[in-house]
């Protein structure tokens, strides 16, 4: 029984790394599920950081390329011709703050937008509060822990007035990662290579080995000499890494001889937020955590004796797309008439 | 700074027991930070098995009270008016099948439903079938697991194309707790008074007990002569249950000789599903549970090798009524126009 469409959601994709690649991927190879769901994801263009392709004619195909700086007043021109109309959702699957200015205007002409990367949101904090000021408008679930239910879950318990406490937090899947192969007796510089091919990390991993990724103001995983100021990703990579390995492996054997193991945590209370390496007894919930694994614990009056608990895999190409496409659906009834 | 109304829904409430009081205390107090949001829930209509208390004015506060059978009459009115002009959400909570022509009905006239129980949706399967049938319009999500996310994680999973191989879980709060006490020498029927003193279990505790609380043809923990046809729940809980006290405490103990537990577990594959009490090694995930919370794994292409787990309490006026306070909210796209 064919299901007519009720809802359409024009889509215009920032960003065609990993992520992005796959996020199409599924958009296309999802089709026949959303048709039946009455639901159709129309990309009406792709963009990277020099150019993008817009979809003339969505029936047949037809496109057009354009390069920067045309490109992005093309972004500006898509979001002030269907903002208002039809509607559009911008999505952001680049690991930059660059986009940060498409963002805001495109919220300014009433569009939604769905982030794969926390990075437009951790910038000024004038642009954190125009792009979350329509907060129906706007997803972001796969910036923390990937697909994890995790921002959905504070956004329903916050809207039926059950407050927040704390939530502690293993956040980083790449230093999930890392901890946890650190402690198996693998070198550092090898830990990181594998997350980066494995695609846990950033296209720079220092980006996650800074700590920046989940907050500001917390210790780096590497001094200032092997940063981004004085080496490329590259070097960082071939040679800087490997320069870690002895310091790392001792820090590691010291908490072992006490029967701990290190691990990366991340806890919020209304005081304030501490994120940073810590040593945990081995056999504690969140020194059991294996691999990439984030494990997020929720608060609050109704979690207050036994937190609710998010586990699951953090990071990884797939999943983050799989969440994003999960975002952009979770828009649609923004974009349906009542019957 | 005041913010604008942008979603107003009108809500009628059927059933006005421990989750019923507890969401008209939720949505009162959350009135506040939901104007801050631009939300405004409006109550129409409160209504028990007997009666109805309808809003003629919901700025004066003007009510007139209406008994059945004309009661129903009137919350078919009200859905008939306002399910496809300004739009309307049925919350049900009451805990029994007999909502569910009331909830069909309300679905005819393009009215939104949430319900706190999931009986209305595990009667008939062309019930079913019809309160599902316009998907983005109902919400359940307290009836697994009280206020977890675990409907909302399971349907992004699915939107998003990725396939879910299996789901296991220790869903039943109430046989979560009563599991646990056991384990720790108590007595079967005190445990199951306490379980209601704290409104873990249904109005009649046999709805857990019986194991249709959580899926159909499943063993039962009271043989038929302790059954609702033969006794009534004052007789149950008076008498009835304490005569399966010795036969309980010998179970708990022969599995405790083995290392175990008793779980009374799900599985969900795409061959079936099984539901029981199991011997689990009680280091295992789920033999470490302990009180009324429930555990929920999901197995995906993308939470293959590590599940994506979902756990903490699963019972709980408080917590339910939570639940369903976030899933009226949820609707709210539903209730706005376009910008």
């Amino acid at each position: 029984m064919p299901t007519s469409v009720k809802s359409v959601l024009p889509v215009v994709l920032l960003g065609c790394g990993g992520v992005g690649r796959h996020l199409l991927h599924h958009i296309v190879s999802c089709r026949p599920l959303h048709a039946k769901q009455g639901v159709a994801i129309q990309v009406v263009g792709v963009g990277d950081s020099s150019s993008l392709l817009v979809a003339d004619d969505v029936h047949s195909g037809h496109c057009q390329l354009f390069k920067n700086p045309e490109a992005s007043g093309k972004v500006i021109e898509a979001a002030t011709t269907l903002g208002r109309s039809t509607g559009l959702v911008l999505v952001d699957c680049s690991a930059t703050y660059d986009t940060v200015g498409l963002l805001k205007a495109a919220v300014d002409h009433g569009c939604c937008i769905a982030l794969a990367n926390k990075k437009p949101l951790t910038g000024a904090y004038e642009d954190f509060e125009k792009l979350v000021s329509n907060f129906r408008r706007i997803r972001f679930e796969s910036t923390v822990g990937a697909g994890l239910p995790v921002i959905a879950s504070v956004t329903r318990i916050i809207a039926s007035g059950d407050p927040i406490s704390r939530i502690v937090s293993s956040l980083s899947g790449t230093l999930g990662y890392v901890m946890s192969e650190l402690e198996d007796g693998k070198k550092f510089s090898e830990v990181v290579k594998t997350a980066k091919s494995l695609g846990y990390t950033e296209p720079d991993p220092r980006d996650d080995l800074g700590g920046m990724d989940v907050a500001r103001k917390v210790g780096s995983l590497y001094p200032s000499e092997l940063g981004p100021d004085a080496m490329s990703t590259k070097d960082f990579l071939e040679s800087g890494v490997a320069q870690l390995d002895k310091s790392m492996e001792e820090r590691v054997k010291a908490a072992s001889l006490k029967g701990n193991v290190l691990r990366y945590v991340c806890e919020i209370r209304s005081t304030g937020c501490q994120v940073g390496i810590r040593e945990l007894p081995k056999n504690s919930a969140l020194g059991r955590l294996r691999g990439s694994d984030n494990v997020v614990e929720i608060y609050s009056r109704c979690y207050e004796s036994s937190p609710l608990v998010i586990q699951g895999a953090g990071a990884g190409n797939d999943t983050t797309a799989a969440g994003v496409l999960a975002d952009i659906l979770d828009l649609q009834d923004l974009f349906q008439k009542m019957a």
